[in-house]
């Protein structure tokens, strides 16, 4: 059975953009596929941007309680922290010894930033090693990647080939690249890219008066309420398309193009869709948040099962090394 | 009570540049000294040069044969090895977070081979941050250092310094430099620094007959027997006198200005000498050699005492990073 590995950024609370594009994909995909699932928070990586200890504990926390909230299964998925099984660093530390500097030096991510090169950390600069060692440390067949990701997944099989070849011995499992076959752009308030760095975002997770705040602030033009609307221009309709059905969807946009119906009545429509739609979902986040004891325990029973795999792993990369 | 931590490199059997240059003193400071010391085995490190299993197995034990043949006192010194305490990958990973790239960048050790990146590993390049949290793991106050790895010294205090201040605590202790008084150059079989790397070391663990051999090989001018010679040009008598007290020293040096005496009769008495002197460290090295069992127990419960230390900074850095 093919074990598929995903690693979440520890960012922040999950957003709308977050949900549709990755959360709702990878659950479904759980439940449809006959693999082995590992899903991991990557909180050790969120410390070459952030040192704040408050923060990372509020976003592993929150991340959790998200991915918990919309259904993971985790009968059917090993469910843990990146920082819990600390053998990735000791890995890390043996692959990089097998990864050649020239390798990391031409890698985008570090590229991009090399312009200032004072503000680079070693972490950053060293990631694709630890990225690799996520990877290895659980033998994963597959690892769903985005395009911006496809060249650490190269130096990953790059540095695992170079190991099993200077060791003589297929110890690490080169992985695949899993690339969806549509990638959903989400649409934030504004019309581009959902993202927390446009500060953008629709967090579906807000209490009912602060989510409506957040509805009202989408962007849109001023054509006046009588006037009919274009819905394929308008980001609340955009927004609301994600959600709705095709019913739901038809019924709108025949509103959009009768006139006298105004963007604020589409807001109401969009924010009484989410309230519906994520009524589950937003209670059961609550109710983790506040709960953060029960949290601990599912993804405390993740990592024991994450250590079975990675020690195995690491006594034979160990043994192979005159390390034992 | 000030806490001195030594790495001792695993790159092989140590020779008699070694035992003079650092086990002798080491030992003896210790001895002499009301400090608590802590002594390890780098063998995480030796994997950015070799990648051979037996030959590290092989090193790492004769290594630590070498040291308690000598006398190390493990009642007074936690004697381990580096690779038996994988904290030490966990903390790089953290420290590596607050190290500049241009801080690696800049390094000796690093330029030094820059010219051929593309034989230089990630491992290599990212070496002090490793030693660094060698030293912070054990919150050494002392780091015996020469002066070729001042500069990593230094750089570790750096580390140590952004990550306290970043954080707001003196979580980490910034350990000083212990630079030897007199750093004892051993001559080598020709003459130069004896080395490894040279190919002019004396091993004294050798068998009887093959040890005959390695001293007989030492390089000798072509003065005929009956003449008078300079016993301060010569390096059988440079070697004799590290190991001979004084009035064995004034005895050769009137039979080499005596003429009569021949480099061969030299040879003799230094190879005598040797095996008198350390008949005792040679017995126990072969000893530890064939019972390697008993190695393993002593360095095992060095690395039980070194856990309790190391697992209580790794405790105190995780909470402040935010990682339990």
């Amino acid at each position: 059975m093919a074990r598929v590995l995903t690693g979440i950024q520890s960012s922040g609370r999950p957003h709308l953009g977050n949900i549709l594009g990755a959360i709702v994909p990878a659950i479904e995909l759980i439940k449809k596929n006959e693999e082995e699932s590992f899903i991991f928070i990557a909180d050790m990586h969120s410390l070459t941007s952030s040192k704040n200890a408050e923060l990372r504990r509020e976003n592993t926390l929150s991340v959790a309680a998200a991915w918990l909230a919309f259904g993971l299964d985790i009968e059917k998925t090993v469910f843990y922290r990146q920082s819990r099984r600390p053998e990735v660093a000791e890995l890390t530390w043996y692959l990089s010894c097998f990864t050649p500097f020239p390798m990391l030096a031409n890698a985008h991510s570090f590229k991009d930033k090399s312009e200032k090169l004072s503000d680079v950390n070693a972490g950053l600069f060293t990631y694709p090693v630890l990225m690799s060692a996520d990877i290895l440390l659980y033998s994963a067949d597959l690892v769903p990647v985005g395009k911006d990701q496809m060249q650490h997944l190269e130096m990953c099989r790059d540095i695992a080939s170079s190991f099993n070849h200077q060791l003589g011995e297929e110890i690490l499992t080169l992985p695949e690249a899993r690339i969806s076959e549509e990638v959903k752009v989400i649409p934030g308030t504004d019309g581009q890219k959902m993202s927390k760095s446009y500060n953008n975002f629709i967090d579906i997770f807000l209490p009912e008066k602060k989510l409506k705040k957040n509805v009202n602030a989408i962007i849109t033009d001023s054509t006046p309420l009588e006037e009919p609307k274009n819905p394929d221009t308008c980001n609340v309709f955009k927004l609301y398309s994600l959600l709705a059905d095709e019913d739901q969807i038809q019924e709108m946009r025949s509103k959009y193009q009768g006139g006298n119906y105004g963007y604020g009545h589409a807001k109401k429509e969009f924010l009484e869709l989410i309230l519906d739609k994520y009524a589950e979902e937003r209670k059961a986040f609550d109710l983790y948040m506040s709960n953060p004891q029960e949290v601990e325990a599912k993804l405390a029973a993740g990592e024991e099962q994450a250590k079975a795999v990675s020690m195995e792993l690491l006594h034979k990369v160990r043994e192979k090394l005159g390390f034992n």
